[in-house]
């Protein structure tokens, strides 16, 4: 479940056909996808943009994702990832996600993903203080 | 250009990080999702949801797809698909697309789709009237 | 580590072009559809094609999903996937997977992924025993 | 229907589940990737391959796509990818794609792409002589 002390982003989107299979169902690859997109705008919302930090010569490097599937999600569906920070380390991020449907509630996915701040040269590196501050909020 | 004679749809959303390949740009196969999240929308719009379409037993299988690239477009930007009805006939639906960046207008890429209505079990049919009447709206 | 006392498939393929990401690597949930790609070759090699499986108005449900990055890997490169049986229960089956360059030995990904056997109508079945007997070889 | 008087290229490998979709079949987008690994397929046959040519400071940029979908193909099959130069400008190049089943020999897609030269800072630029004759062949 998504925590309640602290920032949770919501972003909500319809599931597209290219992200179904043979199942009839959301392939669980697609979901790794939403994560990630779960965290993009979890950045956006406290203005983090992705996009800026890496223009700062950082990159987060994924070292471990995890999903739990509940129950599948269908085309067309419209699914929302709830996103927030489970754990924030000077070096290391994990992002918690959550899906759900946007209209009725029900729980699709869950799962978490583990980040490492790495700059451009691929060393480990502390996350900078600015970022740390933006994504701790 | 999005045509001034008829109904386009248009829908928003943010370039997902997935979508980018090692240029660091929206990898070209990207935008052929694109145009077919475009086209769901389209079909929402007019209230001929494609979900509930297959559930009549139709299916429009893909017989042609032509993008253009203009301009490549980058992780995190929003883009805007337009997408309208080129061609309307009996068994077939041709529609027609533009992607541009949502803030700026900048074109990135043009394109067509034809689709053939089959049913279940694979044989060319028509266009059930009821469907043909919303798409044309 | 792929484990001594067990059956191990191995495949081996290029990375695509379209599997990277702007951050000049494969993007994390390729490795995802690589692990499927695996445990496809794995079912081929026992006999147990996962098409005829899924003739039978059975499939596998994946449950729960976990990747563990070591090492970028970037396109090009040749990769091998090691796919085995780590646990296999009636209803379900746990496969185990490592990724490792084809060319050098290289350790990228590790992990594993849950499968519930559902029918049809998607209920919670026993595995049926022919297909048991192939997945256990 | 590939030429005669030119070298093409062939690779094969196995549709993999996520590369199909909610109709049963492999996703209209995914033989775009496909076309993508056939000229990658076709560049490593040539000696020019193309992760090296990137490593020059050099792109090609697609500007174009065009895909024919015959019949569809689904998850197991084997496909094979035919690849050749349709047109090699100094520039520019066109490849020319077919999709066949390896074990039948139908035809499932054909198309083609064209690629413009760029250079690292996006500047449209010749294609170097030496990748030039190596293309050709």
């Amino acid at each position: 479940m998504a925590p309640v002390d602290r920032f949770v982003a919501e972003t909500t989107f319809y599931v597209r056909y290219a992200e179904t299979d043979a199942m009839g169902i959301v392939h669980h690859a697609s979901y790794v996808v939403y994560f990630e997109e779960g965290r993009s705008h979890y950045a956006r919302a406290r203005g983090a943009d992705y996009a800026a930090f890496e223009r700062t010569g950082h990159y987060f490097a994924v070292s471990e994702v995890y999903a739990r599937y509940q129950q599948p999600a269908r085309y067309g569906q419209r699914l929302t990832v709830r996103c927030w920070i489970e754990d924030l380390r000077s070096r290391s991020v994990t992002f918690g996600y959550e899906i759900v449907d946007a209209d009725t509630g029900t729980l699709h996915v869950t799962g978490h993903s583990k980040h490492i701040c790495v700059n451009h040269g691929g060393q480990v590196t502390a996350i900078p203080p600015e970022w740390r501050a933006r994504l701790q909020g």
